[in-house]
């Protein structure tokens, strides 16, 4: 695929096949992510795969929770409407994907947001060109359970910035609105 | 190009040719970058063009003295040898590229740093995609003064996160070296 098909064809993706997505293609992706730019090439990245639905669950279990907890301590401010999507068991915050990939990375690199996103954006390509698709849930960040951490290889010292969730597509939704870009200045040179 | 290709051929690269990057083209490059994804499909990325030498070096000039400035309040901590790099006259941290693409947004919208990373990383591959080459110059980011930053268009409430510089490369480095990826955990199904 070239790249203006990628383009066209990276969507966010909240509704997935019962599939799982191959190891292999899940290396893949993390291979290719390491080509992804970071300040000072200091690659700080750290993955965690999960392929295992009863963790997925658990993650988004702790995730719900912990975001109603800081709703309710006015850390965050969530809408009503939300909130109760938060507060039904039935909610996965990462919807029926087979596969759930965190981007992490040790909280004191200045430039881990940056740097994590960067790899993100590779995988989410790189995802794409081989039919699958993904979505940045960043509302699966919130891990705070220390054995859930340490299941995911995380210490205290790691911020976990990118959940992103994997898998076949079960719809493809249509591409939402963009605007056009917003360009503040142009300043040409002086003739 | 197909996707393998340009993730082999994306390059930070800081010697590029004396000729100008057409408007037509930058343009179509931030029409690219409104396809990246954001938080909510907020959309925060502002743009900003230059194609001025002249700003290009006062820019730089600015961002060298904020780092020095920086340095000696001990706000930041850079080498010796970063210090004396921004301390000689001839520096231009934007080496010698035509063009400069700042990406800024918003102070308070919580996720910029990521929104405007997944913008620029769309940038770097469009970019790359028409035998353009890039560099993300995070040392160029420190514009304060107030003058430069309303030739910008950005106002004190606007916070910049990512300058690129683009233009045809004059000579296209090595690829640097990349660590395998650092997967902490694989958690499979339970059987």
């Amino acid at each position: 695929m070239n790249f203006s098909e990628l383009l066209q064809k990276r969507r966010a993706v909240r509704d997935y096949e019962d599939r799982a997505v191959p190891l292999k293609v899940v290396e893949e992706l993390l291979q290719d992510a390491t080509l992804a730019p970071s300040a000072s090439n200091n690659q700080p990245c750290r993955f965690s795969v999960v392929q295992c639905r009863k963790t997925i669950r658990a993650l988004s279990d702790e995730s719900r929770a912990n975001l109603i907890r800081d709703n309710e301590e006015k850390k965050i401010q969530l809408s009503p409407e939300y909130i109760s999507y938060l507060k039904n068991e039935q909610t996965n915050v990462f919807y029926n994907a087979p596969c759930l990939i965190y981007i992490a990375g040790a909280r004191q690199v200045r430039t881990l947001e940056v740097d994590c996103a960067l790899a993100a954006s590779y995988i989410m390509f790189a995802a794409a060109d081989r039919g699958l698709a993904t979505c940045w849930v960043a509302m699966g960040a919130n891990i705070r359970d220390p054995q859930l951490r340490a299941q995911l290889g995380f210490d205290e010292n790691h911020r976990i910035v990118a959940p992103l969730i994997v898998g076949y597509p079960a719809a493809v939704p249509a591409a939402s609105a963009r605007r056009a870009p917003q360009i503040m200045r142009v300043i040409t040179e002086a003739r």
